[in-house]
């Protein structure tokens, strides 16, 4: 399988770790013999039709800061160029998420369907922007699209509904969706320390970033329960569509109170026909929503399971490319393989 | 798709149901048309190769007790000669569970295969007693096997693994996979009550059996952690090399000291290459398996995801009819439907 690499910051980094160590494994338990034909970034692209040497470039990488240093690598943007013009089977596009525009991601994914390929993403910025539009691009192509690593980093919510719940008419999702206020909530629970003090010491242990807005004002969220709701229950949302609340108002005093009625508070993105939301709420301890420290969890409301949960890591290199060489794998068996 | 059903008790009537419910939907949703051309108890069959008329044959079951007494019925133990004499794709073996011999089930599984029907399962017995044969008597046959429902009720787990988390190493699998155990716990940590006392409870509210052996001694969720084991990690167990303890000797006091740790003690089946185990474990408070009431739990250990968790109702006519349809929706896909 001929792959293009879209993106080469953690990501793609992390994905490439993964090929490269995975490589007989993948060969012999799926009969998947991945090579990378051209890997791309914002300063250059190496291209090699033959197969990229990865572990050599990921050192470049690592220790340069791009790809466009390394032997034989051309310098520019070059991602619509390769994308157009390198013949792949699947395009990963892997740079960073644009909420507003969804580019440069949104471009490199419809470019890279009317060429044929098929298309993964980790990039919330195009399914939040274009959802529809690019899923009916896909259809029209007659490519596979796949964004398991968009949405809970290591979870693959989006097959598990898709794939193994298909039977059932989804009610209502709910979702723990970022990792960073749940460590904060966490936290605050933990040690009944105030907001405040416990997002400094997220950012100095690199949980949260230096500016945290887009995860504790509960944006981030709001993109992954749009992305749930446009994939699973078939709305057309963007994000002016959701109903947004953050973290920065949770008193310990709360979470105290919530504790003693046998409850805790987390950020919940809740999506139902007809209603999007972000916000803190009570949720049951013991329940599976109510993980702790940095997971992220999924619940499906369902007719006939009733309810069914599905937790891990929402962020990391390497736990997402566990998403990301999950929908390769899924292409290759659609596609015969 | 013609569909002969093998047992009409719980299970049977709970898929009855969800395919008379559903009738619309898959047909919309998934292109499948489901055709009941047969159903068997232990007492007699009714036969109908243009389609049972379903919601008619489960008031009988209801009314009376057996497909016997349905018009046009045949009496007897009748399932081999159904098996084998009527022209079906799939064939669903829901008998009781048998552990020691797999009876009747296994026979049944094994005659449909040779037959080249499909298979869908919900019995452990002969998944416990017969595991490596079936799979490969499968594959030998041309025919697809499917056991969702045999581990964890409505929780996709085996599929789960395979099917979505495939680019991963399974480095181990732990469960909370018995219903009436974890309800007992729970009960015991939140009314600081003694086993004798929830356990008598539980049977007044039917949630455990008169007879509750299988459930509290461990057995139950040892079949399960065997079938996940044969099933993910290519192992070739059966119950004898499972070490099993119970949950009669957990005393309230042990609960308490563990929630004053901030951990819970939950019945867990643990498998990893080499050793198979069921027994009383502490668990940390906000880990997924530490989930209440009679939710099941499944944790994998995984080399690129770390650990993903799926949860849900491991039990129930209706929740479980989630992973029998699943298992046929899967199968119709896998066959180009």
């Amino acid at each position: 399988m001929r792959i293009v690499l879209i993106g080469f910051g953690n990501l793609g980094r992390g994905l490439s770790r993964a090929l490269v160590q995975k490589a007989g494994f993948l060969r012999r338990d799926h009969g998947l013999i991945p090579r990378v034909v051209a890997a791309v970034d914002e300063f250059g692209a190496v291209v090699d039709e033959k197969g990229l040497n990865l572990a050599g470039l990921l050192k470049t990488a690592e220790g340069k800061g791009t790809v466009a240093l390394h032997r034989g690598a051309k310098r520019g943007r070059l991602a619509l160029q390769v994308i157009e013009g390198i013949e792949a089977d699947v395009v990963y596009e892997l740079t960073p998420t644009n909420i507003e525009t969804g580019e440069p991601g949104l471009t490199h994914i419809k470019r890279a369907m009317q060429a044929g390929r098929h298309v993964i993403t980790s990039n919330k910025g195009p399914l939040v922007v274009a959802f529809r539009e690019l899923d009916s691009l896909a259809k029209r192509c007659g490519v596979e699209f796949r964004y398991s690593a968009s949405v809970g980093g290591a979870i693959p919510a989006v097959g598990l509904a898709k794939k193994l719940l298909a039977g059932n008419k989804i009610r209502e999702i709910r979702g723990v969706l970022n990792g960073t206020t749940n460590y904060i909530l966490t936290r605050m629970s933990t040690e009944g320390a105030p907001f405040e003090i416990v997002l400094r010491e997220a950012q100095e242990l690199g949980i949260a970033e230096k500016d945290p807005t887009l995860d504790i004002e509960g944006i981030d969220t709001a993109c992954k329960i749009t992305i749930l709701a446009n994939s699973l229950l078939g709305t057309n949302a963007g994000l002016k569509d959701v109903k947004v609340a953050g973290i920065a108002r949770v008193r310990p005093e709360a979470i105290r109170l919530a504790q003693e009625a046998g409850q805790t508070i987390k950020l919940v993105g809740t999506a139902k026909r007809g209603s999007l939301e972000v916000g803190p709420k009570l949720v049951p301890l013991g329940h599976p929503l109510a993980v702790g420290g940095t997971l992220n969890a999924v619940t499906f409301e369902l007719d006939l399971a009733r309810e069914i949960s599905i937790t891990g890591f929402g962020a990391g290199p390497r736990e997402t490319s566990s998403s990301l060489l999950g929908d390769l794998i899924d292409i290759h068996r659609t596609l015969g393989g």
